[in-house]
């Protein structure tokens, strides 16, 4: 068996050392630099050779940045001879770029998948992807876990009476419900319209929520702009108290202090696949640094990585098959 | 500009015809034998040297020796130096394996883009892909056609008083709301639920049905059973005449029985991208080949394919936007 | 030294069983699916990561769905992280499309071979293929076992006074020679003809034959046709009594009646490669899943797979060049 | 269309010479340079960017330097923007390496063809491989001549009395009925065996050939050898004259003397694929420069090449499968 | 012959409306946007299908925007079926990483070349690589432009008694000596060493400057740290007056005050590959856009680009071997 | 842990069998083949399967035969199920082709990487590439020793006292700077320029010589030629006496008896990549192997390869940055 050796990146490496932390290792160091005419170089500070490696990268703000960081680790460590390269990417965010929804765009989650393969990653480890067939862009092997449970285990402990969960849209409403059923409550999602002057609107909530307490489902808030949008919606149906969940906290723009100090917004609970606010103590942060240090400890010993979520817990995921022992 | 040659293979001639009829040519004959071991072999009957080749075959029943049959067309036109090969699949039926819902599953999706591409494919034409961002699973370009203008140049020629759009579950309810937008109509939506028993059931429709008349819009319908399901469920909520729409109608199994007679059921529309089933006189359906010859024609002529669903008539696409002229 | 795991496509999971069987493990479970619109999915019921995987499929009819489904199994281990793939296909049926005998068709066993590696396939263990070169169709390391020895074995067990070994055509007839040798025979051909009408015809036997006994050996039966016309062509020059043996016995369309009743033939010999059609007892099958499991077990050790046919018993393989120990 | 241009390596530029004479166009210079440290780099001299560039060579000692200078033109075409790039290799010879007749060796022929794609190949133009699967070893579209035609209007105009077509092999049989079909006469074989110390020799004439002449057929000649003991054989059988007939005469060795003054050897009939030896002046060398530069002629406008084969003059290539027009 | 479209990324717009101007074509224009979760997502907003598409974007600060926004361009070019795409790269900053002068890093000139292809790229035209080598990263054709004739056109209208070209380093002293051929002048170079702290220093001026006017000549000019130690060395040795040229002229960080008002600089020479830094009216630009028109002009029109600097004015070149008309 | 195999090619069986005692391990057995037709085969006569295979062939005269075995060998070994396959190429030769300095050359120290991975080759180990950005050319691993160490030792044993180390152009000057850095000694070049008649000749030092011993460095030396030309020039300039150092002395043509006899030349120093001469007693030749031996250890072991020139003796390696232990 190989030895491991994780790296980060300079996106989030507080996520990288819980990982390592929970596996009993010590991270391996690594050097950017950022040359006078703007190009980067890493260089890899521990040696690779035949070993099984593994690089945490988020992908956040600055995010091109981030991705070539990543891109240049990568190639770093097939040069030096890797036995295997695992790029762990709690948030995938050119995700949200998977279809063609205008002519002569570029699916960028696709593109970005077969850059990273041609750098030379052999696995992927991420979590909750924008779309679930986002995982078929990728050619080489994917782990895709889920921060569900984490966000259920935080609601379970509330009072959920008259609780509702709301999708901000159709296109989240499959993960919405399977949180629902989680917590055993009812669904609801908003129908995005695109406006004649290429906006695009909330115009209705599909599914009865007056009178309801509201738990708002999205996988990744950036500016926070469509949960407000959600927010004032529900509040003109009769919604009383709205807590908002989310996977990836990214509350860039002016997120922090339209979602902090909204008087109708009781809570907002994400976890740590990117690096939290600063100046937000009240968000409330679940960490997943534990999922994803025994998904690699998994791997590492070959064993099943969907099983992680069966049996012992059934709120950490939406029910799986079952295989044989 | 080099030459088009069309040929189709055994799924559906009549469609690949009627395209060639519109397009003013001839359709080019091949000849697909059956060995005595059951490998096939298909022969190329027109010259292919520095033309444009076009293979017309959507996937449908029997699904793999469809799909053989078009990668040995395709390796032989390759093979012939045909200046570029374009696949016309107008359904692409293994579009529905796009994600990994359980453990050590292959994503379907991706590996027969993936084959084609081997086989030699430059280009795909289809219709109506069981999600958008099976689009990305093709490393080669693709054009997305859209039958929904067709089917609601039908609905726009009845009576809509009182009408919802009802979409079987949620990932088909992005399109089930933009198929309502062109028509002036609210949507609605069934919630599916996985049981323990590995069953999944509609349980609920989020959105208000209560006496209306439905119709139901589904992207393929095979044996009919969710559509059965969804019937009697918005019949338990009082709707009161339901209509039923897809643009891929295979009507396997038993569904040509279960849905031409049920008594709840007014209509049933769909598109010819598939073979109409024999014995079901007052099926509806819309033709899509003269789409797919324009298509065709504006790719032999270089110019744009997504502005052939722009300006003219604004229902038979969703908005696009604007390019400058 | 990582784990085997060894699973079976539909095709012939006997086959599977009795090689399983002699390396002492259990076949891995696999569930395969047929959609209600025809598209298959296979789910692997066992743990992939980190194993050798093993997957056991010839390619007999339905050949179109064997493939299909094999290479979903590829797919699919490939996505649960195996260590490595090897395809077991006793009977690789396609690579009787092995040249371009007419225009404009596709080399299909070339073409398999290419969609297998696109799947993920690292290696392959097959048994005589139409023609050695088939060998060079595969860009990853195939192992090419025969069968040759068990078939000899057989006929070193009668009485093989005046026999003379006969293949049905030139293809075939280098192998034939070898067999002959094994046997210490004289070897005889039957000489093709491609008639103005398309039928291909024997009308000659190359070699001395008139009054002997004859063992017609050929790789594969299918539905017996040219082997009945070799019969008719031989009786007519003097041959008393015929024999047949062949690597795969496919025996479709009317060959069990066919052969199993005609006066000139006095047995037929076959191995397991392919499943043994039913209502047949007199047919004699000759087991090759010891080869097959013996091959796989040394892969697994990193020992010689050619050495196999070495030493221990020259009939069960043309004679090697020597290595060094 | 492109413009074509057509350079030629150093191993036959009077082949290339006469298919620019047919073609009515000048041969493009090329200038190879030998450094002092033994390393080739070939100069195109003459504008490629958008052209369609053809490079001549067929494969013929020092074969590993012809080899390498083709793969250095075609990577400098590719470089220099050729539109497309065709290899005509009159005489492949890497396709005898087309099987694994000993453990531990490469398919060179295989090999080869993928050294050609890697350095930029998109087509090639050969003829009569040692085997017709060698086509298959190929990713490339591959255009596939044959010279029987021409051999074998040289024989049509001798007394063909008595006389047989005599194969050197099994291996060759296939090809020697088909010439023999084209004279109208009977086919033999010989059969070769391999001994103890790893020689091969012929140990029998399958067929009939006593009293008669013979035209003894093989796809290449390099030293003669086992022509010469095909030969003795035959004469010990009873054979009064022999004719040779090769499409690919090396006469590398000795073999120009020992076939030159073979008394039991009438003539020796070849093509001009590779280059004629010197001080062999009763040589037949019929050239097929013709055909190449008819097959690039319409290869450049889009036309068929099986059907140059077709109707006009039906010895010159086996029957095809008619096609419309 | 296919239409021209040339887009342009958001680096240097000007640049590619200059070459537009001398082709006398409209620039086409593409919408950049840059969603809260800061990934770029750029549409094309003119017809690609079946054009020569050409993306102008220098790699300037921020120079992964700028590398991933030109991605995004080419892959959506490709999806939209564009018959060729070229980027015109005036400046590739990546060619700095050439090579790996400490373990475990990447060579970052080769990995973007490679996530160029990946995107889809088919043609590259640059100007002055770092090294001539990073031609050789390449796999697709590179037409490898220089501006050493442009900026020896300046200093031939200037006094050039006494002066003597002096490269910074030993790595561009090629292409230094080169320039001092075109102006009949000497070459100078520093040498350079690595200290012990990591520091690189100037130590020495090989060959002889005393009493001389210097023309320093560099390929990129990022923050002039090196530019200024050379000249503090060459003002020791006894130079009495400096100007300095370069290809790129970046001028980051505080390159622009440390250069434009050293006392001993007399002036400073570029091209425009990349923007000029504001608030330096005196610096010196000679546009190389018009070369960069006439490439993609000849380009276009198939004809030769290296004959681009032959000639006409040998100054423009380095002297190329004579090529036949 | 896999088992190491090390085979030897042709070109120098002598080295791979003092890497071989190094490593404590016998050399694998390998026969050659030259077939009539002069294509080549070469049997690998020790299991390979799962075994880290090692190939040792430097690319000396005649260079194409030992490039085309290598790929051989590379190949064989694949289809031979190595579980890795690294060349050891001590003199890759064809780096000098690094650039294009000519138009439509190929750039043949790319292209033959691309063989060597076309063929299968997972990593290399080589030496002194002719430039540094060489390495850049392959895509896969690559360790790239360098024998400067073992060259300064010998020097460091002599009399350095008013010693320069001189390049013989600017190209190699970065690594004659290193050279004179370990041994504490200024540095000079020689400045070529290419002649109107296509001839390049050294027209001046660069750097100060008069009066001083001069060690030329250069890293191969094939004829001898520049050399010979660099010594004339020193000795205008006042050089007292010359010894000549390199790293890969072919020594071809007449190199020997110039360089051996040559009054001005005190000694010359090379190392063992390439076969020495015969005849030339006086050549000083330090062995590398051990090197190589220590490489292939490390690689085998997984620990790092550059720090093999790290700490223990500066003198072996320019200074590498430190990493942490």
């Amino acid at each position: 068996m190989n030895q491991i050796v994780v790296f980060s990146g300079s996106a989030h490496p507080q996520f990288a050392d819980a990982i390592c932390d929970h596996l009993g290792i010590r991270r391996s160091p690594a050097d950017t630099q950022r040359f006078s005419n703007d190009c980067l170089q890493v260089q890899l500070l521990d040696n690779c050779r035949q070993r099984d490696v593994y690089i945490v990268q988020p992908l956040v703000p600055p995010t091109q940045d981030h991705l070539m960081e990543l891109l240049l680790m990568v190639d770093a460590a097939r040069g030096a001879s890797a036995a295997s390269i695992t790029v762990v990417i709690p948030h995938y965010a050119y995700a949200r770029s998977d279809k063609k929804d205008a002519s002569r765009i570029s699916i960028g989650g696709r593109l970005v998948a077969d850059l990273l393969e041609t750098a030379g990653v052999n696995r992927v480890v991420t979590m909750t992807l924008h779309a679930p067939q986002v995982h078929g862009f990728f050619a080489v092997p994917l782990d895709h876990l889920t921060g569900l449970g984490e966000l259920a285990d935080y609601f379970r402990g509330t009072d959920l009476t008259d609780a509702v969960v709301v999708s901000p849209d159709f296109g989240n409403a499959k993960t919405a419900s399977q949180f629902a059923r989680l917590l055993g409550l009812p669904v609801a999602a908003g129908s995005k319209q695109r406006k004649a002057d290429d906006r695009v609107v909330i115009d209705a909530i599909v599914g009865d929520v007056a009178g309801k307490r509201a738990i708002v489902l999205d996988d990744e808030i950036a500016t926070g702009g469509s949960i407000l949008e959600l927010v004032s919606m529900l509040q003109q149906q009769g919604v009383t108290d709205v807590s908002v969940a989310c996977t990836h906290g990214l509350f860039t723009g002016k997120a922090v202090e339209r979602l902090r100090d909204h008087p109708g917004i009781r809570e907002v609970v994400t976890t740590d696949t990117v690096p939290a606010p600063k100046d937000w103590p009240e968000l409330r942060v679940r960490s997943v640094a534990p999922l994803f240090a025994e998904a690699i400890a998994r791997i590492h010993a070959g064993e099943s990585v969907s099983s992680l979520f069966d049996g012992v817990d059934p709120t950490h995921a939406p029910p799986q098959p079952k295989l044989p022992l």
